[in-house]
């Protein structure tokens, strides 16, 4: 999403090129390499369509062939920091423990309650978990994890971490660590243009193919060009909701159907762009 | 406790030697390198001491000098794996989820619980965890976790051992994962001999030391040598309750009760040994 993003004006085009791989080979000298560091300027967009597979298993699970994606959820990402005492597990009673990791799965269960007690598509996860020290016979000292929470709605998205945020207090008095919250990424809650939201089920409709509305819980390019020009999405079901993984798989039926859909949605939009 | 457990036919002396660390250099030869690989023959012993520090925070808390050691606790250690499936964490609605994490960490609460809820210095930690794939943005679909528990009886260790995998199971049904616990080791509980014991308490009250019976929660050479020879320990407080860390810390006045309860006990079991 660096190019989106860039376009956009969310990023800069410097801080875009000065980032590096884990090898220290920045964007710049990358696209220079294959012949990809061109000067073309950014073209005015009048209508922005992308095509996806849902990346969840929703369309699957409902027997639908098309998505109208409605929007983006909005995205808040948190690093989060739990300290308290390393000790010997075989000496240390329960009752004089300090156990952060303890302290982190209490954390992890609140964090899965407040996605299912709210309303608007809420998710929340902890994808990443360290232990320090990390071995058999000792209490966990420390724990650093990542918290990621979204929602269709900014007001309902900020209630969340707000919840979450008086869980954490409560599990630090009572296990008796500190915990640390920082906010490392906002992306607010994005609605696509109504007209091209339309667009796209109209053309599943001409084309006799199920569609429902969904909301897209995955950031992509859309959600950026989105604050630049009329934007929309398409998604078509994906195996099992798997993306990112080597068992990804779409059916060419699916395919098919996406793409004639795009086609119309554009053509349609094409018809009443000035 | 490799010497202790050849001395007392726990271990094989070969698979002792055989045994290599991880830069892959042998027992065997690391003894032979620094000239220790001798052919001195186990003499036998009709009393067994051994002073360490407590490695918990028990006797600080109490304020008390010297714990006489009635014991140490038994142990079995597990190997826990949790397979759920990986998916996309803005995509995938919260109950179309197969959590590992979220799975483990319900673990972890039991595992606390059940050492909670039972008697006889129940113990029990998971010290070690690691996720997989431990991306912020994705489910996680594995978790490998460690599993340490400890009690003074045999049977109420192994009560704890089958309510925790009674709550493995529910916890697996309901978060649609699959737990798997494999035991990997096994240390019975040890009562040690209790007129050497006798021996230590009476040796604290000549010297006018506050004492208290306390059971190790660590295992040490004593709990080998206590199957083939009359054994005893004595444990003096140490900061904080910490051992095998840096911060480790004892008071010059403790050691010195320590070492003259060892002296006096020592010479008390030896008038009336044979």
């Amino acid at each position: 999403m660096m190019g989106s993003g860039v376009y956009a004006g969310v990023h800069t085009l410097e801080s875009v090129l000065a980032q590096k791989d884990v090898d220290g080979v920045s964007v710049k000298d990358a696209l220079g390499a294959i012949g990809y560091g061109g000067d073309a300027r950014p073209v005015p967009l009048c209508a922005y369509f992308e095509a996806h597979i849902e990346q969840g298993p929703v369309l699957e699970d409902a027997e639908v062939t098309i998505g109208a994606v409605q929007g983006a959820l909005g995205q808040r990402w948190f690093d989060v920091e739990i300290l308290g005492q390393d000790a010997h597990a075989g000496p240390t009673p329960m009752a004089l423990r300090k156990d952060a990791l303890l302290a982190a799965s209490r954390l992890v269960i609140q964090v899965n309650r407040v996605a299912r007690d709210y309303p608007d598509n809420a998710r929340a996860t902890v994808g990443h978990l360290r232990v320090s020290p990390n071995s058999r016979n000792v209490v966990p000292g420390r724990v650093d994890m990542t918290l990621d929470v979204r929602n269709a709605r900014d007001e309902t998205l900020s209630a969340m971490v707000d919840d979450l945020q008086r869980s954490a207090r409560l599990i630090a008095a009572e296990c008796g660590v500190i915990i640390d919250i920082r906010e490392v990424l906002y992306f607010p809650p994005s609605a696509f243009d109504a007209k091209l939201v339309d667009s796209v089920r109209a053309a599943a409709s001409a084309l006799e193919l199920s569609c429902r509305d969904i909301v897209s819980g995955a950031a992509h390019d859309a959600v950026h060009i989105n604050r630049v020009a009329p934007t929309a999405m398409i998604f078509i079901p994906c195996e099992g909701g798997l993306s990112h993984n080597e068992l990804e798989n779409v059916t060419p039926e699916h395919v098919t159907a996406g793409a004639n859909v795009l086609l119309n949605a554009i053509v349609a939009a094409a018809g009443r762009a000035d």
